[in-house]
């Protein structure tokens, strides 16, 4: 019985940590879909309603809505990525390193709050070398879909003050 | 019954991973604190006899002691926080990525060390692009205080051999 | 009793979040091993006969086999480790930072396929500046062996189109 209230807050930290994993899991899987390109599978992480946005901190800071990118639903997210296959840009590759995931907490509505660091490495192909692409961290509202997470909401605040070359896929 | 000792070995080893995870925690809320620029928080996470250092990996290979900050309590890493306000420096942005934390063993004085990567993307407001401004090791003990976890001693080991600019926000 | 499936379904999720956990680990030693130049605790990760490859992701797309590195057993591994001793390239230091792990499943002969995102910094010692040395993927097969894990295969597909300098240090 004396090990009752124990086992229960162990319990706890045990679900915090599954949750945890389930986020890292998330932005794996996120970042995968984006460096093989596969954005109808990346726009398929957002609920139908799913905000995602890519601002910088200039302007997150000032409370500027103005973003490089701007979606307010899932259609619009769909869009920015069937728009790729029409658009021209020098062939690249990207890599997604994603750290520092935190759980800030779960909303009434059963939403789960978070962030991530992240660090976008760009290869263009006709340069030789790795650059900082962009470098920033998401601000996440994680919403349950049956047996899945998926962004309601994704803001990326990048830190870097110029975007090299363009941004076209997105991070 | 025949279950009983591999119940235990597998307690034992969620309980390294819950360990394992508390000091990820903490390390991502240490990152947020410095790159948020919150310095008073981020001395709050040491011990009052914490040991801080940020030292090149030459003097630390060689065992040789001077660093670029050296703080041996608390009151000097709240000093170095608080001078920050009445330094002159370039504003910048400042993300810390830290990652492949290891927990390395618990002393008898129940201790916990650990070590973790980091790497310190800086962007300076007058340059546009973003860079790598620092590389190294944490080499850290861990003290439990209550329930939380501080900071006995942080040691910093950079691999970089210049250090762009100036070190004006700690690592 | 209502309890008891709940109850396994969480128990899998453990096993789950352990098995990273044990990658992410094993990644961490990885990494330490090739950043303080302990080359034969390096080819002592793979089993007898693993394999070992560094290549771009140029020929990795194409299915073309050449790579900067190629090993087909751990004698091969080991010959490389050795072999370092005898080559003539100039001091630097190299950091790994390994994250983005993903178990991607569990083969029918009991191997685990994952990946991981890497990055590597390297810094030159007659050069003052932090580089990206080479950023991209493991591809891995682990497999158990007693208690602990070992590489039965690795094939580390870069992005970065010009190796800097050289690569002297695996990978």
């Amino acid at each position: 019985m004396l090990d009752a209230p124990k086992a229960t807050a162990n319990d706890r930290r045990i679900e915090a940590l599954l949750l945890h994993h389930a986020l890292g899991e998330f932005n794996n899987a996120y970042a995968a879909a984006l460096d093989e390109q596969r954005l109808t599978d990346w726009a398929d992480m957002f609920t139908d309603d799913g905000f995602y946005v890519v601002i910088s901190r200039e302007n997150a800071d000032r409370n500027m809505p103005v973003g490089l990118i701007y979606c307010e639903n899932k259609a619009m997210i769909l869009d920015r990525a069937v728009a790729m296959k029409t658009e021209m840009f020098a062939p690249r590759y990207l890599r997604h390193i994603i750290g520092n995931v935190q759980v800030l907490g779960e909303d009434g509505n059963g939403e789960i709050r978070a962030r991530a660091n992240y660090v976008v490495v760009q290869v263009l192909l006709d340069r030789p070398d790795a650059k900082l692409h962009q470098v920033g961290v998401y601000y996440d509202r994680f919403r349950r879909v049956g047996d899945a997470l998926k962004l309601a909401e994704r803001r990326c605040v990048y830190d870097s003050l110029l975007v090299d070359n363009a941004l076209c896929i997105p991070v």
